[in-house]
């Protein structure tokens, strides 16, 4: 790309619209929202679809527990030892596992996946959010975005409960159902805490049969079909 | 852009790296952070220089006020009234403007920004960010990426207090030169809080008798130079 001309130096009053900057990149900005249960497949498919993407030209960006988690919305743990932050302030800016912090977890990526698909990528996140109620407010500052409202696409991973469990690849499952029976419990989702299921969701997907392959393609055609990837 | 053949949909383990990201977008992703007094006039030379990129075919996303203090960094009031928050959680992730709070922002603005810089954009971030310590924070996370070192390039907007307090577009200066009369203060930077000048921006610039449009050239040729945006 050849230097930028003086002359090309100039502006207007006002914003970028969240259509120019598609337009930019030869898509429409969009957020992919992944909602499964743990063991489910959605985050291999999630990563999978995110280099399918870029490998094919386009611009996305998958949000996930290894880059928010250990950042964004890193435990107070990580913010003492990493980031230098008091006990006090890491106590109460960092999220734990509980039902509040859950949630802000979940409102924190929303807002987060927001700017990226306002700026015009295709923006992937893959958690399990449980919550309707936590889905429904990402959606809403998706479709209330201020320079155009967003296109929010839900994805369903509904593989059911049995086949993740039988997977089960962090021993998480064991984890919960031992601790269920010893009488504490963990509030872990489809053992002691619920997962709910979306009820119009964009697109479901059940990874109990299919490849890998298929699955993102599925996805790939979905988007094309809504002409999200499609000049 | 045509449909993706099903033989192109494959992949391989790990991540996309930041550099093929960049290669994608034809640049290298990276964050202008822009540090500099209320009236300093960086917000403007922020949003000319996002909307110059833009238009001449760059990825170049800016973080200010509007689009983080409503959103991601909403205070208890918003995340009560438009997200549905309870009281408690309200009060417990709700940011103000106490000295942790500031912090808090700041770091979270960082967390975003590399998260934007990581997927190949120009991020652009316009906030006071008095604190030294915060911006080197910032600069830290963007050093140890784990998928690739991002250039973290600071801005100092070092114009002189005197003509910042002179303009006052909001009336900032006034409201805490008269609080600080009154004995209260309320921790104003600049008149009873400190700026802490960056040490070794990699640019400065003096909005005192410069036009934007020469500001905006400035930062663009440096861009050049540094090989941000040219092939």
């Amino acid at each position: 790309m050849a230097e930028i001309p003086s002359t090309q130096v100039t502006w207007h009053e006002g914003s970028v619209t969240q259509a120019e900057r598609g337009k930019l990149l030869k898509q429409k900005g969009c957020t992919l929202w992944f909602t499964g249960l743990s063991g489910s497949g959605k985050s291999t498919v999630a990563m999978a679809l995110e280099q399918v993407l870029v490998k094919n030209g386009h611009a996305a960006y998958a949000l996930d527990g290894d880059n928010v988690r250990f950042g964004l919305n890193s435990g107070p743990k990580t913010l003492i030892e990493a980031r230098g932050n008091s006990e006090a302030s890491a106590k109460r800016f960092g999220l734990g596992f509980s039902a509040e912090d859950r949630e802000e977890n979940i409102r924190r990526i929303g807002e987060v996946a927001k700017l990226f698909a306002d700026a015009g990528l295709i923006a992937i996140t893959s958690f399990i959010s449980p919550y309707r109620k936590d889905r429904d407010a990402a959606r809403k500052i998706h479709e209330t975005n201020k320079t155009g409202a967003i296109p929010f696409i839900e994805i369903h991973v509904a593989t059911p409960i049995e086949v993740c469990e039988q997977r089960d690849p962090k021993g998480l499952y064991k984890q919960a159902r031992a601790a269920l029976a010893s009488g504490k419990g963990m509030g872990f989702t489809g053992v002691d805490d619920p997962y709910e299921p979306p009820l119009k969701p964009e697109l479901t997907l059940d990874c109990s049969n299919k490849s890998t392959q298929d699955l993102v393609l599925e996805v790939v055609r979905m988007l094309e079909h809504r002409g999200v990837i499609t000049a």
